[in-house]
This record gives C-alpha cells, structure tokens and sequence, in this order.
C-alpha cells in the first residue's frame, strides 16, 4: 500500500497520479528495436514536464546546460552541439543544405546495395544539387580502407559520410580507421558520421578522430523520446559553413539560423528562432544528466557487453548474424537471419505476446529473412531490468515452439 | 488523504509517483503567454507514454486517429491533414518548398512594418526562390478588403497568406472576408493561413470560407507540448503540388515524402520516412479527443468568452490595446500597453514573484511599450481552473502597487 498524506497533495495530484498508472499499465511491451528504445522512468517523467516559457530563465538553463551536457557524450571539448525539432532525417538536410552547396562532390561509404538510410542521405543531397556517390559492399560487408583510399584519389570530395552503425544489417563502421584515411589522403574532406545508432552507445571519439560532423536522434542511445534532431559540428565544420558562397538551401534547416540560438542558450540568453520542444528538451535533460554522471567509456563497455550477452545467445541458438564477421557487428543491435524453413510471421507475433518487440528485416534483398534485436540505453545499462534475459529467454522459447511445429 | 491499494501496483507505480509529484511541485508558474501554452495533465501524461513502435498497430491508430480528428478541429470534411515533427516555422518551409515555385509570387497581408512571423515567411520563400511582396498597415490595424483587392489586380499571385492571428500585436484578421475576394479577384491563388495563434481557439472554417492551406504548431491553441509542426491541405493545394514542373526544393519539408506518409497512418498502414514523434502524437490524440468531444462552435465561443473577460479587465484598468479597434482584436490573446509611466521591468517580473507568467511585446518598433496575455486551450475553455481569475486578480495588484511607487 502506497499513502501520500495531506490534503493539498492529494486534491492537485489525484487526478495526475491516476492518469500515470493508468498510463503506465497501458499494453507497453519491452521494446527492443533500434529505436525508438526503451526510455526511463525520469526520462519520461521530464516530458510530462510543466508547461515552461521558451524564453524564461528556467528553460533556458536545462536548454544551456543540455548542449554542454552533449559535448561530453560526443567526446569533445569544442564542437558545436545542435538540438532542433524534427527527426534524425533533419540531420541530414541540415548537412546537405549548409555544408554543401549545388555542385559539391559528395562521398559515401555505402555498405549495402539499397540501404533506407542511405537512399535518405543520397536524396537529401540530390534535393540541393549536390551528387552523391556510394561506395557499396555486400551485405553484411563493408567497404574496406583501401575502397576509400582509391575512391578518395579518383575525385575532390567536399566530406566522406561514415554510417556508423547501419541500422539495416548491424554493421559497425571503423570510423577512427577511415577517418585516418581521409585525413592522409584528403585531408580538406570534411568527416561526417551518420551516427544514428551510435551516439551514446558505441565508442565515437569526436575529437580524438578528427570527426567534424555527427548527427543521431534523439529515440536512439540517448534515450529520449523521438522529435529531437541531435548534432554537432567541428570549428573547421563550421569555417566550411561560414565560408560558403551561397546562402543555406533550406530555411527550417538553416545553420545561419540555428548556430547563433544554440550559442545564446548556452550562454543562458533568450533568443528566438523557433519555439523549441520545450519538453522534450526537459526529457534530454534528464537522461544526459543520467548518461555523464559516468565516463562515457564505461557506457560504451556495457552497451559491448550487452551485445556480447546477445550475441553469444543467438549463437548458441545456431543463429547466422548478418554481418559476416563478429569484428565488424554492431554493439548497439544485432542482425540475425531465422532459422531455416521459420518466417517472420513464424517468430515476431510470438514475441509480441510474450511482450517483447524486436523489429523486422529492412534491408530489401533479404527483409524477409531477418530480424532486428535494438540493445541501447537502459536496456542496456540498466541491468536491474533484465531486459536482455526477458528478450533472450523470450526468444528462445518462441524459436523452440516454432521449430517444433514445423 | 489519497490511497492506492494493492501491492502489485505500488511497487511499481511509487518510483514513478513520487518523480511525478516532485515534477508537478516545481516552480511552475502560470503560463499565459501567446504559446506555449498550459497543458492539461491528460495531455502531459501522454506525453510521458512508455515506448512504442513507430510501426505497431497500437500507435499506428492512435497516430490515424489523430489525422481524422485533426480534420474536425479545422472543421474540414476533406482536407489533408499533415503533422510533422519540427516547429510552427516548418510550417512555412512545407508550404514555400512545396506549394511555390523558384520564380513565383506570394503576396502577404501583412499587418505591421517589422513583424517577426512575417519576417519568417517573407525569408522562408526568399531561401526557395520565390517573390514575397507584403501588404502593410499600421501598428493595430490590418490591411483593408480593398487594398488587397487592388494588389491582386496588379500582378497574378500564386497564393496569398493571411495571418490569422498576428502574434506580435493582437490583431485578428477577417479570413472569411479576404477570402471572398481572393476567390473573386483571382480565382486561381491559394489562400493560405498562417493559423498560429488561432487554429483550435479562433473560429476558422476551412472548407465553408474556401481556405486551401493552414498551418499551426502544437503549443498554441490545440494545447499540446511544442514540437509538432501540424497543418492542413485543399484538394486544390495537393493538385497544385502535384503539377509542379520542379521537386520540391526542401527534403525534410518534401510532400512527396509526407503525404504518402499521412495517407498510410490514416488508413493504418505502417510506413517509413522518418521516426515520428511518438509521445507527442500521444499527447496530440489526448488533446484532440478533448477537444472533439463538443462542437468546434462551442470551443470558439469559450475562447471569445475567455477574451471578453480579460479585456474588460483591461479596460476597467484605464488600459488601452494594441489593436486599434475592438472588432479586430483576438480571442486567443490580447496585447495591452503598459500605463504612462511604467516598463516592462516594472510589471512582469511582479507578475513572475506572484506566479504568473506573460510575454512581452513583441513588435520592434513598440516591445517595450506592451505586454501580451495569451488565453488559450484549457485557461480558456476551464473555468475550473480558474487562469483568467487568477491572472486578472495578479495584474490589478501589481498595477496598483506600482503606480503607488511611481
């Protein structure tokens, strides 16, 4: 039995409190997808903040400390972090309309033959005239150092785009690798890293690596709920943009707009350009005050440590990862093919009803024959909630009954 | 006193609880500024829903739902609703980078010489290439019928936008009126609503007074935490924007990608291009089943009711408005100059000590002359709660306490 005393409490909150368990005992199963992921009790408790001025002193220090917060989980010590309304998506309109300009050779170190995220990346450039040029692998491959070396002599390229992790196949990219590369060999090449489902899981070095961009979202490993573009962006980034001869192709997406609010929220001044998601910047707040209260290299272990404990089970299982070697999977997910003669209708409604959410193939040639398991953010820090055991327990049951039908 | 039993429940809910009342119990004051505006605890739960697929059927309805409510809210049997995460400044990105074309002119009925939000328009079409000429008027008056019929007949204009609300000073616009002569004068050029501050509160009859677009942002007058940019399309709009000669010249902002995008969720399909905000469409749906559960016309007379009553207050205070006449003022929000003799330093922050928030003003040529008070969504339509109350009481002290001083 749980009592709050006193009378005023219980008449402001009654109806609050109710609403919550209410809530909270709606049909949530675990989910464990690529994002978005499992977010915290205080995470989604700061985005039922109180309605707050966008402009008051209150919101603009969370907002201020917010970005300096976001320094550390990049690992850097000057970029420029950026947080705008919108989707992961944004992010890459935001490259592609400030950095380039119509013209510009573009870079990408494609992994996959038609990948979602990079068909996103390739349009988003071709909207603002810039060509875009993939450098592909098999699937569950990924194009070497040497690729990039050969592609990087053949033509000026004004930034290489390093996928970090892709999203579709659970292939990690050796970001510090390639940028050393790009750095030899091209060395006015701007180093951008598509870290979706990277930051604030998967070790990136912002500065060590010389990265000068990385863009995710806010639903990946930073643990907050989705509609937060998330960013930041090197000094020698920011020159690239400054030194532009035309203005931004975009206008929502406009750096010359949006640099000048992150740096007055910084300095705790109001400054107006669009309403920020007031909430959801109370809601990033509290899960990177959460994220920093530890070295970031600890989280990055246990976000391995997690993919170990995953990837071991779907061994064990006789499972097929999609990556072809264990050096180049993901820590952050895992793709696993089914087994032989099993569907996806065979496996995921199961898990549903067991209350786990694991998220279907994406990748078109094979879609059908794989399944996404996301380990990021609490799931994969929190070991008090045994999200890893319910997922691979679950797992394994469904793939037992499955097979012995079949 | 306020007692939950059962042990089950407890032991999961106190956490939460306790994080929520703490939550609740910080410095919020009343917010009664032009957006955001306060959120009801209906809609700030849901905000805090725990995670779900982007792709489940469980969001997928509550996203569809939202769609066909949002219809109602804008009073339309078959506009295109659209929501999208960002703010109500991409708004004006979807609608320069989609519905004109690089070479096209848009006329504006703009209301005062320096308007922030016209600023933004005038700018967001100048990025896509397009021609934005501005109707002004005087600070408080709007421009006329007739002028506007005589800048239509100088130059053939593909749409015009008109400012339901003007943010900046108060003053409402007659939507009905201009559209009227639009649709006479120039049959051919979309009537475009920059709905800001009204949708949701003001009345705006999108079919019967022939509007082809209307775009909002989720924290004014529908009452949900900033985020969303939300807007609605004619069939003539979508007919336009399918006969461009050119692609639209946003990505992020592209019809091309939402469009499909809306119809899927709407007839609760899963479909990709970019992870939506999920807990803010939750709250989206909170809001807008309250909202539909009475009339449009209703709510339209609660928000006049709401106006009324602040300012006759005003006027009892020997305040005058920024509007220059009573049928042209607003109903969301009223902007008040200040008495002979006071600032702004003078009344605001009293107001802040005795928990009660409004905005500045806004206007350059006259921000320090006034300050504005929003009255929207539940201040307006809950009597229960007793905001206007409450906020008139607050400021007749702090005027008579600081004339006294002076």
């Amino acid at each position: 039995m749980f009592i709050i005393q006193g009378a005023d409490v219980s008449c402001l909150y009654n109806s609050t409190i109710k609403k919550q368990i209410k809530n909270n005992m709606s049909d949530h199963s675990l989910l464990m997808i690529p994002g978005p992921i499992e977010f915290s009790d205080e995470v989604l408790q700061a985005n039922a903040h109180p309605s707050m001025s966008h402009v008051g002193a209150p919101f603009i220090n969370v907002f201020g400390e917010s970005l300096e917060l976001l320094r550390k989980v990049f690992v850097s010590e000057d970029a420029q972090p950026l947080v705008v309304a919108g989707s992961g998506t944004l992010g890459w309109d935001i490259v592609a309309a400030n950095i380039t300009e119509r013209g510009d050779n573009v870079l990408f170190r494609r992994m996959v033959i038609t990948l979602l995220i990079n068909t996103t990346k390739q349009k988003s450039f071709e909207t603002y005239g810039v060509t875009a040029t993939q450098l592909k692998a098999a699937i569950g491959e990924r194009p070497t150092s040497d690729q990039v070396e050969v592609a990087l002599k053949e033509r000026k390229y004004k930034l290489v785009s390093i996928t970090h992790v892709d999203t579709s196949t659970g292939v990690l990219s050796d970001v510090k690798l390639i940028s050393e590369v790009v750095r030899r060999v091209s060395p006015d090449t701007l180093i951008v890293v598509d870290g979706v489902c990277s930051v604030g899981g998967e070790e990136l070095l912002f500065d060590e690596w010389g990265v000068d961009i990385a863009i995710t979202a806010s639903q990946k490993a930073i643990g907050v709920p989705p509609g937060l573009s998330i960013s930041a962006f090197s000094k020698r980034a920011i020159s690239t943009f400054n030194s532009r001869t035309t203005p931004p192709s975009s206008y929502f997406a406009s750096l010359k707009k949006w640099l000048p609010i992150m740096q007055a929220y910084e300095s705790r001044k109001p400054m107006y350009f669009a309403t920020p998601p007031v909430q959801l910047i109370y809601a990033l707040h509290a899960s990177l005050k959460k994220i920093t209260e530890r070295p970031m290299s600890e989280r990055f272990q246990l976000h391995k440590d997690a993919s170990n404990k995953v990837k071991s089970a779907v061994r064990e299982l006789g499972l097929k990862q999609v990556p072809t070697q264990d050096q180049f999977a993901a820590n952050t997910m895992t793709a696993v093919y089914l087994p032989e003669g099993l569907t996806l209708p065979d496996v995921l409604p199961k898990l549903s009803q067991k209350g786990i959410i694991f998220a279907g193939g994406l990748h078109r040639e094979i879609a059908t024959k794989y399944f996404r398991i996301g380990h990021m953010g609490i799931t994969a820090t929190d070991s008090g909630r045994n999200d890893l055991d319910k997922a691979i327990q679950g797992l394994k049951e469904v793939l037992s009954e499955a097979t012995q039908k079949h």
